[in-house]
């Protein structure tokens, strides 16, 4: 850590920043420069947590040296995590595909949905049951009877399901049901919720916040970790920027960031990300090109008539046929995706 | 509502959509353009939010004409909301101080600031019990022990409390200590939470989330007010911007778009907007001039031994010089601030 | 075009607002709905650029249907541009690879550089002769002399040369020179450079600009058709947002939005965008897997010693390596790049 | 300056920064932490424009001590500039308020806008005669005849003018009518333009660039100062974010940072932050009490038929209003603003 003293600091006013450094367990380094002196110093970053340097008189600004994150990050792991979920492996050669619809409307549609899916080379289900909705006149989701019918299509379909939980009171609930416990975009700093989930076994699809830096995300994995739960997916979704011709801006960029930082897989969502089915395809390509271990997308078998982001869902023929696309791609980086098991699939 | 159909939509895309509009309830008037067509359709447009005409073939996209708010609209209710807050107004002619430490740390270190910040003019008192940190390895708060001060220092002071949930859990153990319950802006959007204080009498302090737009803001209130709860007072606390100087960017026009839009009353965060001590009285004196019903400021005994957020804290004798200062403004812009009761204030 | 009246105006109001438009020679539909009433108005909307009907009494808000651009986009020219440089297409099925240092320093190195890139599969030289750098301290650019340079690297390599223009008055010379004129990011609304580049007869590279919309970047484009020079390729190289990890934020959707809209090629400059010369290979791959029609690099022969910009610049060895892996995803999209002569390369 | 090396980086790595930057006349002092060695470097920051230590084998980072700007920054001038134009002060007790008419579109309309904000308390005529519009479609201004009607209009009412330079090739001509030479939000970072201005005489009004840094702004004017003319007014002008309910975000914030960093003058322009003439007024009041040295507002005799900007453009009457209130906020804070001569205004 690098403190650096204003212009005018006086002797006394560096002085006591160094005791105070010091007395914490500090080592201290003074460079005087010609214009400004910076103190280097040398400890556990975490024990200022209780102290405001940057308030004492004298003091312009405090630059961290350490990454703030220690479980999320590569220096304590440098080997990259593989995620296990029963057998079904996240963050290793094979890529990951998540898919279904937005939300869980009723058994029927979601076992057609969730059969076709599998037949595209899909792994694993989602399907929301409790959904997280800007206005409260909007669908909400079928809540414990949605997670019945996501277990149902589980044993179906013999995939794994991942469904969100947005209340703490419901994590026991949702863990009883899931196989992947999803934390949303908006929940990505409910910092209560991290710490429940991180109670539970269960693997944890950690989304990042509309308006999250990468270091904030790896915080709240952190939070999760500290917790006592290591099995974490990150999960880009884009950001919000000023541009409105998508629905968000997916950052591309954050999948080789990540893997520069973090041990932790990263997956794309490709579809809240654009909040338009027409690009969906490009997007999970480029994330697939720039090393996403997965990707997890919407499929509604009638669009026009879903409860929730209808405009973003792919028809499961069009799933199908990008699927094929998907694997060719990912062969040219190295990776697989399972094979398709149904070219009958029409939607 | 307005359907725009795209270009190359044919007539019976446009018919199908007419028709599914009208199935819905909707009375459609199509205006054929040149090269376009749209359709108006007039009818309820929450009826919508089970239908998604944009993924209908042939149409491009769906403005909507209504507010997607009603409650917290100025449509049902034209005059401003002055909330009670047992006998103090916020929204009224007078603007309301609220000032105190980011977290409580020990009894007498908050009485002995509650005493300061009351003698300088401020009427309700924050402080963080339950705080939402970015890092697991941050002081979280007292919980249950910090509300036990806090009422303590109401006893003592005769000031108001106002003090943050984070956790659905805990609203009815806050409500039963808090005069005002604060949602933060990281749970601006954590619907559950909305709907768990919409559901108790306790007047609500809701901060707008860092990348939340006016609309959503509004939104969130919504759901509180649709749970039964109308004492809402909005509280502008930045937004996450490119701009680095300040922690965030204060979104100064917030205050009259607000005004504009909705009759609840708002009032500004200038502390974590900047998240420096020494803009707080810039971004302050901005608010009142531009309209604001009041500020919530922090203050701490000793910011650089705060726990939590020093550096953004005014020692209690720059927030009584501040206030002197902000009365001066207030004036200017034909509101009061009530009086100062110890120019003996030192700090 | 729509214009939406306020839920207040008066029928004298909406009256005054349709004689308005039919004076200018629209077509007025009006809808009246329960709340407000919207005028629907067939024309042409440029006529509107001298007349403000949201200014006028009861007027809440106007909605454009149509688009803003004509000449960039694909209502007019429905089928993609395919630019010729002497011979070179950009936006066929063969991606076109552009390759050299920020700055021409020297001719020895810019010489060598360009014999590198061009053995490892680029077309296309770039170099910098007038550079707009943030500080008036940094290494402007050599100007004609670079441009001199340029040439004999044309002359000596056989690759086509691109180089930036950056005042309207060195257009003639510069157009003079290079076989593609840059149009920086900084500069994408400065719509009299624009303009005179539109005037001369070379293919025009545009970038988009730091916090530009996609159409504002398509009207820049507009610009330059409008003075008669249609040879654009537009070149996404990085959006400003709030994340710090990388210098700019790759708008990678950018790639079928523009697509959709316009029938202009698009490029990505994977090296302005990251900053960071370990991320180029990521964004590369992802922007050929979106359908991006080319890639612009940052190569140079001695980064650490490089004038500018050598944190995201690749060595040739590097960059020779990365074109394989090019050359796979991009065959796994159904797009070719010319074959490496060059395995010889080191760097 | 620090240099972070990265964790992995070897003694020979270590040794080999450290020898570089002594060999370019640094002194370096290592700090070698538990984890990561950092290296302090004391010398002239400026050197390094034309080495790139951040791509040495081993570095990880490099962390600037220092501000990039001289001439602007608080360091070499600690006392604020006043800006001297003609008799008229910027940056004095006296608030400097500009206003007119976004573009000058007859003779007849700015002279009767000019002489109702003169009387209105206005000192400083603005108007446009160059004018950079988004579509080539646009009214494009009146270019020399422009500049010849506002030398018209001070020689009628004896204010100063102000106005907009957008091509290098103009600077002479602009220069030779204006007392003011204004530099747009688009061409913040146009340097040869801002170089050529620094050549002129002329006092410089400098807008904040839309997605500009404050650093980035500094920058723009000590391109300007280091040209030789010192004698800038920053302006604030709204910056780009996610929030479409106002045009801009003004950045009320700036005002007091750019205080601190730097001894030029700042004014606000609410118009073009707002896009929206309801708002002006709470705008201008907040950056009055926020402490801006002035305004520049768009007022207009006949908003609906404006050539430009016409929906955030005032009318006189509700100017001079606004103005009586100016002035009350202007005292509230220690300033001034000239009388208003004219109760007589309607408009």
């Amino acid at each position: 850590m690098i403190i650096v003293m204003s212009r005018n600091a006086t002797k006394q006013e560096i002085d006591n920043v160094e005791k105070k450094l010091q007395g914490l367990g500090f080592k201290t380094h003074p460079i005087i420069g010609e214009v400004k002196t910076v103190i280097g110093a040398i400890g556990d970053k975490r024990i200022l947590n209780s102290v405001n340097i940057t308030t004492m008189p004298g003091v312009e600004s405090l630059v961290p040296i350490m990454k703030p994150f220690k479980l999320a990050g590569r220096e304590l792991k440098q080997t990259p995590s593989i995620i296990d979920i029963d057998g079904i492996s996240i963050g290793g050669k094979e890529l990951t595909i998540i898919a279904g619809p937005c939300a869980i409307e009723s058994e029927d549609s979601f076992i057609e949905t969730a059969l076709k899916v599998r037949d595209a080379g899909a792994q694993i289900l989602r399907g929301g049951a409790f959904k997280p909705r800007s206005s409260p006149y909007s669908f909400q989701g079928l809540h414990e009877e949605g997670l019945k019918i996501m277990a149902k299509a589980r044993e179906i379909t013999g995939m794994k399901i991942v469904t969100e939980v947005v209340d703490t009171r419901d994590v026991e609930l949702v863990a009883s049901y899931a196989d992947i416990i999803q934390i949303g975009a908006r929940n990505m700093q409910n910092f209560r919720l991290l710490h429940e989930v991180g109670l539970t076994s269960k693997p944890i699809l950690l989304k990042r916040g509309l308006a999250a830096t990468i270091e904030e995300w790896l915080m709240a994995a952190e939070y999760i970790m500290d917790a006592g739960n290591e099995n974490i997916i990150l999960c880009e979704r884009g950001i919000r920027t000023y541009e409105t011709s998508t629905r968000n801006t997916v950052d591309i960029s954050a999948i080789p960031v990540v893997k520069e930082l973090s041990h932790l897989p990263i997956i794309v969502d490709p579809s809240h990300a654009a909040g338009n089915w027409k690009y969906v395809g490009a997007l999970s390509k480029a994330a697939i090109a720039a090393g996403a271990d997965g990707l997890i997308i919407e499929v509604h078998i009638d669009p026009p008539n879903a409860l929730s982001d209808g405009p973003q869902s792919l028809r499961p023929a069009k799933f199908n046929q990008l699927m094929g696309e998907f694997r060719t791609v990912a062969a040219a980086v190295g990776r697989t995706i399972v094979e398709n098991e149904g070219d009958h699939i029409s939607g």
